[in-house]
């Protein structure tokens, strides 16, 4: 996330970023070579102490550790933000600190557009909310101040909407497999699913055996699953689910 | 899907649809207007007794009831064919019988096109199949013969597909709604993640807390969830088939 959320805080962002740490040079020199004047360094007592803002944009695991540390190094009135959806402000031990969460998925290949990235603020005083407001309101036109609880109710919405949905995409590939046919023959179905329930809504546009009270195929189905019990659970739970919505 | 079939019939398929039955004339009158010159009817004993092949594009559960009385109307060499994708070949009593199945979700208001519609076509003997074989082939580029258990797997791979995945959509939309969070809010996610999937392969664009193994995020989510014991149930299910696959 730091590659793209860097390059656009200073492209739209309205930023100048001064520096980048990474725990090994080679990382931190790639990125900073895509900034217009920033230095880097792979030495936490060498970061630059006179920047406004502190991103953390580095997995969740490190966000604590990193955080202790910066605070001997940092200015007082400066901003340390962590970019993590799952944790809460509470992990910063900063006296000004904020939540800058980006609602998407990132992966090393794919350039994603900052316009349509909904960005969640989470910050306890107005200061640092506007601060940040201004910031994120540069890079995207959805910007939404959230508390850390409505952040990880999001959050667990999105695991549905994202990890959970992939989850069932990776089990009819695995079925299809076995079966020797190719992921592709459900791939019309799949675009088919996703921009109805993006246009309509997933709750109208809900189709098959469960949704019609349709106990016969989910019977068969069942019966089909027999030697797959972790699958046939999943297909019950499921099912269960969608009747009872 | 009769009312998307019967027109792509003639106009890609190379068939002349002679006749519309519908049990309420009003819909068959519909349908046979956006045809070239095809009668309709609501009685069954006026079905047309001169057809080559006969299109039961009908509701699984009626399907048994009109085979049976089409039995006795139409020619012993006409092909009987059912629409369903869940249905088995021996629900058909005519001497030549086969299954046309469209794998995508069909919605009076969207129109699709056909050529990339995969089409499973069942059918027991050559002469049968090479009769649908060369009006599928006519309509879409992705025609595949299959025996009735390859295509009962299929659909269960389709409803996980689409389905589950949807169903997905609608439970992170709940929860979102539950929270005063429009849906809007998760819709970047979710054209990431399925063009992710579509590109790439539901299995290598996998991320989340599951298949990073993140117990702690894991934990914090199903204590969010403790008072919604169903979802939680689900949570731990899909995140249990993330982990062990």
């Amino acid at each position: 996330m730091a590659n793209q959320l860097m390059p656009a805080l200073e492209e739209d962002g309205g930023c100048e970023v001064v520096q980048i740490y990474n725990r090994s040079s080679g990382p931190a020199e790639l990125l900073s070579k895509k900034l217009h004047k920033a230095s880097f360094t792979s030495t936490i007592s060498e970061i630059d102490k006179d920047a406004d803002i502190y991103f953390l944009a580095i997995s969740d695991d490190a966000i604590p550790f990193v955080a202790d540390q910066l605070m001997s190094t940092i200015p007082l009135d400066a901003i340390g933000v962590h970019c993590s959806g799952s944790l809460d402000l509470n992990v910063l031990p900063f006296e000004r600190k904020a939540g800058f969460y980006p609602l998407q998925s990132f992966s090393p290949n794919h350039e994603v557009s900052w316009r349509w990235i909904p960005l969640i603020i989470t910050a306890p005083d107005e200061d640092t909310w506007l601060a940040l407001d201004e910031i994120a309101g540069r890079l995207s036109s959805s910007v939404y101040r959230m508390t850390d609880e409505q952040k990880s109710v999001l959050h667990i919405a999105a695991v549905f909407a994202n990890n959970f949905s992939n989850h069932m995409l990776t089990l009819a590939e695995s079925i299809c497999t076995e079966q020797n046919l190719p992921f592709e023959i459900l791939k019309p179905l799949i675009l088919e699913t996703f921009s109805k329930a993006i246009v309509s809504g997933p709750r109208e546009s809900q189709t098959g055996p469960a949704v019609r009270g349709d106990q016969k195929t989910i019977e068969k189905h069942l019966k089909l699953l027999e030697e797959r019990p972790q699958l046939a659970n999943i297909y019950k739970v499921i099912t269960k689910s969608i009747i009872e919505n």
